[in-house]
Parts: structure tokens; sequence; C-alpha cells
């Protein structure tokens, strides 16, 4: 079923089009002098197309460079962060087509993720922080798990600024395999980020959380009443490395750490490689310890953290963090051990470098010696140099500490340049050639400029050399591998903010506007504006599309996405039951369910009131796509079962009545047909 | 900000494209004999890029066909049912864009739909069973409001066959405004679909629910045992014409009215217009009335339903119906008058037509003439002639009556035509040439043909002319602005079931695949492939963009989208205040917020435990796509606030602690700090 593309026909068409261009194009500039019979006019057809549409050159070239037809694969697949959708997007670029939203924080029923499905049921729950069942997110940063610092494609991770969660996802069914709230940690953004092997997720809090002393964060359980005073002594960030199984893709607290942060606002996060292997580096935002309260006569928060001229780039020596937990020197709290903050700045953990105040983008060029950051309200990136900063914890030359005795080295010590930009830089990316690139969001441009050796070793390092305006106010940009040793340039994507006038009105909520620029030349190239209209995407990693190796179907018939094996409750084609049973006093209708097109079977299924209803369906397909669905009217029940899966739904048949049940995944011609009946007898 | 489309730089551009075709491709093709000086080798690198991504002829047409560039708008606009994701998606055509998913059975937190903002939050549980908050839907049919059955671009309707509701949409703002379930109806199939003037939006029920007799069905209250005498005797199906108001967007049950139905599986549904008009036609399928049990030793659904040869095709005179509710023949059954079945086939208003058996699709031709029908299990087409139809009822020409005393037509007497075509017949659209377009779904084709006069007065009708391979199961198709008495041609769009190789493997569970196809030419031609990876969309409507006068802010400031009026809880900059007051002895902390870079006011928000929280946010920004978002940690809690909209969100504070809130949208360089605190005290 795949598209013709011998190279005998590729051949002859480009032939025939050479002659057609000549002969087409001939036609209305030469006057048809190279007209002849024997040219089929096949350029002209594309020439008559051009002028019909009224395309300009440059739109002709970007739509031949971004067009790829159907059965082609694109070259790079993006992982997006959905943003407040709570969900992970998966595009193909160059096309710009989206591809899967994976259902992460919110329930979605398409994949049947959170309505019956237990395995999602237990997720959502297990993910939740144990106030109330958290169905939301507010997505920022994914990752992709890592071999040796490079991206791998068996894994990614996406974090929850709203509620300090992060979750796991495998490449192989792009599902949702686990969420875990941070400990001690209200809300989260820099970060995930894999350590170079995947042993951990690094993941820090964005706004600090109320700490008891020694009893850190918990919530719904710690309140600490907001004053100023309180909020220097009793408030807390922190630096989560997070212990992940790439087995089987869960993450482990009991074998990961936290370090105690200042109550500052953590930003973004990178973990190094290289010469900056076993580091990760922070942003910070509110150093000046602001809370706000303008009814309360005080400044905003916009006002009162933005006084200082420097805020303080995190330093965090995370293997020297993993040693003094491994001596004991750590505090465990709510189900994490956690190195206290005097320990941190002592056992030389953490240390601070000045940064430009409200500082964005926290990223590492591919040789891993250079740490790069937005300067956001100044318009200048700024650049430090990872041997410096060794050089000078090395030597113990520190300016001070702050108060909370954390060292603070001199900047001069430690940066390496500073490239004026457009205003407003925010985010910084590289690609194959040395170069970095910058979103201004202020002065609504992505700015290219080249950086030092070993990553650039041309002529003038550290130098602006070209800019491009996007379409509107870009937060993130994303280049292809970029944050890893191994950028493979091509192709940078803009997250715009804001699309205004680019796409046909949808009312006042307008979409992203995702912009594909084309950095493969000397000049930037923009090739394609893709509206985002279902969330507002922060970050995306793109990964070569050759590294995946998604499964095609479940295989053998009967897995179990959750365990990644047969599951117990698998049944073959005549082995449907339907069992009643007493669990634990309570009445049990256990389902053995097949399906298979046009049938779900059994068809009839009858209950009492008040049992609780477990139905485990298996999906005998083995045909990749044939994938069945099963909801249950009025009782807000669906699941879907892909081919070769089992899955259990279960529900309590609180409410009498007959309940038609069907597949909604139009599988067959006779699909319609795919239906049955939930009887429940009134108790 | 919009992109440079001066006509000269165009014809430029143009005539240099020219040159460098003859110039570029003459290089490769005639030894460079017309590579002068002169001419810039632009031509050239379309060529070149052409023959470095090794695209065919038939690739660079569709690239340069569909190629939309930022800025200039899609010349139509597709609202698609979004299938079990239970939303709407809109769709740039012939860019095949995401535009926008609107929210409509599910909660989306990226448009603050369902996550406490009091708006939403109503109209979820009012459009919910009564048993409890339902939170998905499985949309199917999309409906654009009609004036002289033309569709006028002012509201949206979508169905969701689960639980038997419709919606109504604004297409001012793309937002849902109103939900409600049909009255003794379980499951929802056919329709929505307006009446010419939208006077209602007809939609019939999918499986039969049980009633009990006088008194319909109630869910959660109704139940019959599932038995084959209890089907035939107890159970029925609804043609629903619901009341819409056009001012408020809202439906009125008052003033609406249903049929009662047999319980044969009624299907897809159709409103008439010209020589229709005043008629509905509606597909049924389980004529045998076949219930399934394939465990108690019955014969599945899926046989049991096919064992006739034809199947009922349902008429209904709904003006005859609006007429016999007028004079009192109804009985009034949870709040809505029914009209009973041996009243409607006894008083003129149902008949039925043998059609071919489990059919698919019921369409009427542009001219109001034709009620064309997918065979599905028969590899044909059935026209029926609706003056043949209407004539055989005026002179009650009747083979006879069903079981349940309806009359019956002879299929011959009201036969125009019955077109060969390929496997599987499903769904039938049209263009403006008097063309029709038949999904083919075992034959994965879309095939063409003519109909009759008056739609074709050409030779040959009723005639297939054509066909388009299409991968893969292609369920629904749509064409621009088709069921209606203008369709525009150019595109149809084939709703593929599944994508199996056509794009980037994404995990077992696959996109859906939209194929954009050029119908304006004589032979079809494929020109896009779109994943569908967030649902499984059933049918869609194309209209031109041109007619759509969609709102580009909330204006004036504090409009509530709710009421269409200023909202009382408005307020302006500066006016900001925070109340604490008892309502029914119960206490409540009222916040009146500002929203505006960037700073939420009041920024600390000070409660009791317990208190109900009702926050009232306008966010007083003018400017387009400047909208803010709020969201509280760890509290399940975020709303959208366009701009100019004041909108209220209201929770209980039922734990204690200090809680971030923060604006979600990323809306200015210090969006990071346009945030702050709730603190709930402990009670």
């Amino acid at each position: 079923m795949g598209v013709v593309k011998s190279n005998s026909s590729r051949r002859k068409f480009l032939s025939v089009l050479s002659a057609g261009l000549v002969a087409g194009a001939a036609a209305g500039f030469t006057g048809g002098r190279l007209l002849t019979p024997t040219a089929p006019p096949l350029g002209k057809e594309l020439v008559e197309i051009i002028e019909q549409r009224k395309l300009e050159l440059i739109h002709a070239r970007a739509a031949l460079k971004t067009y790829v037809p159907g059965g082609w694969k694109d070259e790079f697949l993006m992982i997006s962060s959905g943003g407040h959708s709570g969900q992970v997007l998966v595009i193909g670029v160059p096309s710009m087509r989206l591809l899967k939203v994976i259902a992460v924080f919110t329930p979605e029923p398409w994949q049947g993720y959170g309505y019956g499905d237990v395995k999602t049921m237990k997720l959502l729950y297990k993910g939740s922080n144990g106030i109330r069942l958290l169905t939301l997110g507010d997505t920022h940063h994914p990752e992709i798990s890592r071999t040796n610092a490079e991206y791998d494609g068996e894994w990614a991770f996406i974090g929850d600024k709203l509620n300090a969660r992060i979750a796991s996802i495998s490449l192989r069914d792009f599902e949702t395999k686990d969420i875990v709230k941070l400990p001690n940690t209200q809300t989260q953004h820099g970060g995930a980020c894999a350590t170079p092997n995947t042993e951990y997720v690094a993941c820090g809090s964005q706004f600090p959380a109320p700490w008891e002393p020694g009893k850190g964060y918990k919530p719904g359980k710690t309140y600490i009443k907001l004053t100023e005073k309180n909020f220097e002594e009793f408030f807390r960030g922190t630096a989560n490395f997070i212990a992940f199984d790439r087995k089987t893709g869960r993450f482990d607290l009991s074998r990961s750490f936290q370090i105690e942060l200042p109550p500052y606002m953590q930003d973004l996060e990178v973990v190094g490689w290289g010469p900056s292997d076993g580091w990760a580096f922070m942003n910070s935002i509110n150093t000046e310890l602001h809370i706000g309260g303008v009814l309360e006569g005080k400044p905003s928060l916009e006002v009162g953290a933005s006084k200082n001229d420097f805020d303080y780039l995190h330093i965090i020596n995370w293997k020297r963090a993993e040693e003094l937990v491994r001596q004991g020197k750590y505090v465990e709290m709510n189900g994490i051990k956690a190195v206290p903050l005097d320990v941190a700045a002592k056992e030389g953990v953490l240390f601070f470098a000045p940064e430009p105040k409200s500082p964005h983008g926290c990223d590492i060029s591919p040789s891993g010696r250079y740490v790069v950051i937005g300067g956001k309200l100044a318009p200048a990136v700024t650049i430090y140099d990872v041997e410096k900063i060794k050089d000078a914890i090395r030597n113990q030359r520190f300016a001070g500490t702050d108060r909370y005795g954390v060292p603070v080295l001199r900047f001069e010590d430690v940066k390496a340049a500073q490239i004026e930009t457009s205003l407003g830089p925010l985010h910084n990316e590289f690609d194959d050639k040395g170069r970095g690139y910058v979103s201004c969001f202020i002065g609504n441009t992505v700015d290219q400029y080249t950086l030092g050796p070993p990553d650039y070793t041309g002529d003038k390092p550290f130098t602006k050399i070209g800019e491009i305006p996007i379409h509107y106010n870009v937060g993130h940009i994303c280049t292809t591998e970029s944050n890893s040793p191994s950028p493979k340039g091509k192709y940078l994507i803009a997250l715009n903010k804001w699309s205004v006038d680019r796409f046909v009105d949808v009312g006042p909520l307008l979409p992203q506007n995702f912009q594909l620029i084309d950095i493969s030349g000397d000049k930037m190239e923009l090739l394609y504006d893709m509206p985002i209209g279902i969330g507002e995407p922060h970050y995306a990693k793109m990964i070569l599309t050759t590294k995946l190796k998604p499964w095609e179907v479940y295989s053998p018939v009967g897995f179990d996405p959750e365990t990644f094996e047969v599951s117990p409750y698998a049944i073959k084609k005549g082995q449907e039951r339907i069992e009643r049973k007493q669990e634990n006093g309570k009445w049990v209708t256990e389902v053995y369910a097949t399906l298979i097109r046009s049938t779900i079977t059994p068809d009839i299924i009858r209950v009492k009131q008040g049992d609780l209803v477990r139905i485990h369906l298996t999906n005998v397909e083995t045909t990749k796509d044939a994938t069945h669905a099963f909801a249950v009217s009025e009782y807000n029940v669906m699941a879907s079962v892909e081919p070769g899966e089992t899955t259990t739904v279960e529900f309590v048949a609180d409410v009498s009545g007959v309940f038609c049940f069907y597949c909604v995944e139009f599988c067959s011609p006779l699909h319609l047909e795919m239906a049955g009946w939930l009887e429940v007898e009134p108790d």
C-alpha cells in the first residue's frame, strides 16, 4: 500500500518536468519559441498554479520544501508540550502535521484515558496530589531519554508546572506510563531534563512552597501564613533528581533525591555533558523575595521581582549531591531524600553566579562547554564558560555568599561572552555548525549568532550574524536535537505565542503559531506557519524519525501496555464468559470479552444494580490500525483497545436500566452493528 | 503586519520565475543553450528543490495547490466532528491546518472549559443526563445554521451519539453555548440537521431506548427487562426537532417536539428544502429487531441485523408533525411533546420506503429533488425521487404497513435510479456541476457520478464517471457546502478511518487520515493527507470563510460570552476588591479581579478554609490575541479569559495552605511574574 517512488518513474518525471518547464515558461516569456509538440506542458502546469494562486517565489520554495506526500515519512518528529491542555503533541517535520495528541495530565476519551479504564484511572489517581483527583496540567518542558547524552528515542518526559509533576511516555506506543508528584514542591518549571544516561530526570520548582522545618511541604497539610518574613524563612524551592527505570518506564522515588533551594523563583534548568557532565544549571527570577500584595499597599510581583540588576544562576553539582545522599547527609521528607540547603551550600553542591535580571532559557552548547542564558529584559545573550565555573569553584574564588550561605561566583570570573541581540532574548538553541539561535520576544525575531571554540572555530566567535522576523511574540524555539552533543541543523521552529493575523480568525481565543524556519543555508528562511489550536505549547524537542522504533500493534495478542507483559485477563476468541462472584463482601460481575470486526462478545451483559462491573477487553485483531473502542451509554465509560491489547474497564452499576454499549472506532462496514446491551436489574 | 502581496512584486516574481524556469530547466535539459546571464536562476531553485526532495510532478502540483502562506486566509473552513474526543475541530482548507479544537462535551483546560469556570461548569451539568456529570461524548454529525437552506455561518451544531445530546456553538467566538439531552432517547446518530431557517435542529435516535408506556425513557429511572418480546413492544426510537433561538444560541425544549419511532436502529438523517421542504429522511438498520445474545445462544447483532434484504427509509413530514403538536395531538413526556407512533403513522407524519439493507448516508441533492442512500453491503447508490415520494403519498399508493402500522411505499414507485459503484458505498456529497460523490469503504475509493435533472442535465444521468483510490477505509466525505442548494465544488475531503502507512508511526493507535481531493477538473486529484491524531472525526461541513464574521476580541470590556451582554461582575482597573460575606449561612469570599500584562490584581487573596471562593476575572485588554488565563495550583482550577471577557471561577477552599496562582498564557516578557497567592487559613 506504500506510495510509488521508483527511481525510473521519478527520473522520467524530472526529465519531462524540465522539458515542460522550458516549454511552459517559454510560452509566457519568449513567445512560444520553444513550445515544441514533443514537450508535454508539465512545467506550464506548475507555472499556471503559481500564477493562479498568486504565489510569490518564496511561497513556491516553501511549499516544495515542506510538502510531504502521503506514504512518505517526515524526517523529524517534534515532541512538544501542549501547555495548559495538559497533553503532549507529536508533530511531523517539515510537514508540520499533528500526528498525535498524547493524553498525559488531562483525561481524553478517544484514547480511553481516564474514563473507567483501570490502568489510566490508577495512573491519574497515583499522579495526583493527595488532596483531589487532578484532571489538568500545564505542560512546559518535554525531554527525550538519552544514552551518552544523545537522544535515544525510547522515552519522553514532560513536566506539569501547575502541580509540580512529571510524567513518562513510552515512544513505543506513545502512551503515558507514569506520573509522579514532586515531593515538597508545589509548582515546577525547569525541566524535565534527563541526565546523560537517563539515570535521573531533573526538574526544579518554580514558585517556592511553604515548608515546615524538617517536614517540608505536603499539599493540604502545610500552612505557613504568607508574610515577607515567613516567605524568606519558611518557603523553599527544590532541585529534584527523580530516578527513572528504563525497563518499566516508572519513576522511583526511593532512589531519587532533591536539593533544598532558597525561595527564589527557580526557572529553566539544564543538565550537562562532556565538560559539564555531573552539573546542572538553573535560572532564578525573584531573588528580591517579593511576594506582591497590590491591595495590601505593596508593589506587584512584576515590579518587585525586577528591582535587582542580577538574579542568580544556580550551579548544581548533582553527582556531589548523589554522593552526599549515599553518605546519609539528607533528611527524608514526604518520601524523598532531601539535601538540606545549608548542607548543599557548605558541601559543594550549590553555587550561584550573577545573571541578568529575570532571565529565561538555560541551555548548553553542543560541546557541553557553554551555558547560555536569555536576558529577557536586556538585549543580550549571556554565555558562561563551564571550564571557568569549575576553575573558580576549584579555587574557591567567591564574591561571598547569598543570605542563605550559598557561595556566589564573580560574573567576570565565569562569563565567556555577552552577545547583543534584538530586544527580549528569551531562549537559545543550537545547530550543527557551531551557531546559536535566540528567540527575541519583544523584537519579534529569531537571531543567529556564533558560539566560541570548540563549538565554533571560525572568525568572529560570539557574534550575531543574522535575524529573521517572526509572527508574533516568540517564546521558546526548537532546533533539531539541540541541547545534546549532536544537533542536526536544518530546521528551527519558533513557538510563537500570538498568531494575530496569520490565519483565518476563529474567535477571540486564537491559536498559537509554530513557524518552521530553514536554517540549513547562510540565511534563515521562513517555510511554514502551523496553527496550534489545542493548547499553548511552551517547548519542544525534535528527534530524527529514524531513531524511533514504535510498535505497530501490541504483540502477542493479550498484551498489557501497563506491565509490558501478556495480561492475566487476556482471552482467545471462544473463551468469552461472564462470572458473578463476591469480593470482600461485594458483588462483582467480571466479564471476559473479545473485540473483533464486527462483534463484541458477550453482547448482552446482565448485572444487578450495585455490582462492581469489571470488563476485560481483548482486541484479538493482529492487523495494524484495527483499533476498537468500547463505550457505555449514560455511564461515562470509554476505553480504546488497540490491536492485540487487553485492557480492563471498571465501574459500579449504580443506576438500573438497559444501556447500549458499542465499538466507538469506525472499524468495518458493519461497525454500527458492533454493539450490545448492559442490563442493570434494579436491586 | 499582513503579508506583502502587492501586484507589482508578484508580477515581477512571475516574470523572473518564467525566465528562471527556462534558464534553470534548460541547464539540465538542453545543455545550457538558454542560460543567459540576464536570467536569474530562480526557476532553477524550484527544480533543484523538486530534484533534491525526489518529488513527483503530482506532488509538486499538490504542494503548490495547498500551501497557504502565513497571513493569507484559507478559502474554506471545515467544521468537523472530533469523534470520541467529544470535541469539534476547525480546519482550514486547502491548507489542512487545524485552527482550533472546540471543547464541547469533554472538559478542556486550555479553553478553561469545565475547570471551575462557572459558565462552563453550568453548561456541562445542565447538558448531562441527570445520573452523573458526563465528561465525554462521541461527536458524529456537525451542522451549520441555515437561512433559506443555505449555510449562513452564524452557528454550528454537533450531536453526541453516546448520550443522545446536541450542542450549539457560536461561530462568533467558536465557543459552545448550549448542550441539551434529547428526552426519551439514549443514543443518537442522525444529525444535527437544521431546518431551512434553523427553526429546529433535527436529530434522531440510534439504538432504541426502553420506554414505559406513556412515560418514555428517563436515564436511571426506566427499566424494562431485555427480551425479544419487550424489545419489540417497549423499546422506541425518536425523531427530534429541537427548537433553536438564534439570538441566545440556546435550545428551547418547550417549543420542541419529537416523534416516536419503532425500535429499528435509526441512522443518518437529512432535512430537505425546495421540493423536499418540510420533509426529513432517515435511514434505519435493524428492522429485524435483533438484540444479539452470543453467549445466550443467539446470533450477534452483526448477523441478526443483516437478514432482511431491505430496511426502511423513514420519510417524515415534520411540518405535519408540527401541526399535530399545535392541535394537541401529543403526549408530554420528560419535558418534550411527543407525537405517538400510532398518531404519526395514521396522521400522515411517518412513512417508510424499502432501502438496501444496512444503509448509510442519507443526503439530498442540491435541487432538493433526490434523496441519496449508500448501500454499504451492496455495490450501489440508491436514489429516491422526492416528487415520486410525494406523489405516492398523495395518492395513498402503499404496499401495506410495517408491524407498527406505518405505511410502506413501493420501492419501484419512489426510486429514481441505482448507480453501480465500488464496494461498500457509504456516504454521498455533491458539487456545483450536478455530480455526486460516494465514499466506498470496502473498495477504498471515492466514486464520482452524475445526478439527474434538474441537478444534472447533460448526457448520461445517474452514471458513474470516475473514481479515485483513497488511503484507507473511507467513512464520510465532505464537499464544499454540500447538502445545501449551492455546493461550491472545488474540494472533497475523504474522512478515512485508517492511515496505516501514510505517516510516521506513532504507536498502535494511529491517526485518522483526512485526504483532500481536488474535484474542480474532469479527473479527481489527490492533494493532501492530513493526520488527525486527536479523535475519530465522523463527518464535517465545509463553508466559505468569507461567510463567517468572527469576533476579534470581546467588546466592550467586561463582555460575558454566556449572556452576550456586559457582565454585572465586570470591573475597570482600579476597582479591584475582595469582599467576604455570608450567603444562605455560608461564607463566601468574592473577589473582583483584573488581568492585564503582567499583573493579576489582587495578587494576594486571603480566605478561610471552607469559604466558597468566587473570583470574577476581567481581562481589561482590548488588543487582539491578548488572552490571559488563570489557574490555582493544587486546586484543579483553570479559566481562559480572552481580551475584553469577564468570567467567574468558583471553588470551595476545602484545604488549607498557601497556593500559587498565575496567568497560564505566555502573555509578555514578564509573564512569569504575572502571579499571586491564595492563602487558605485553617479553620
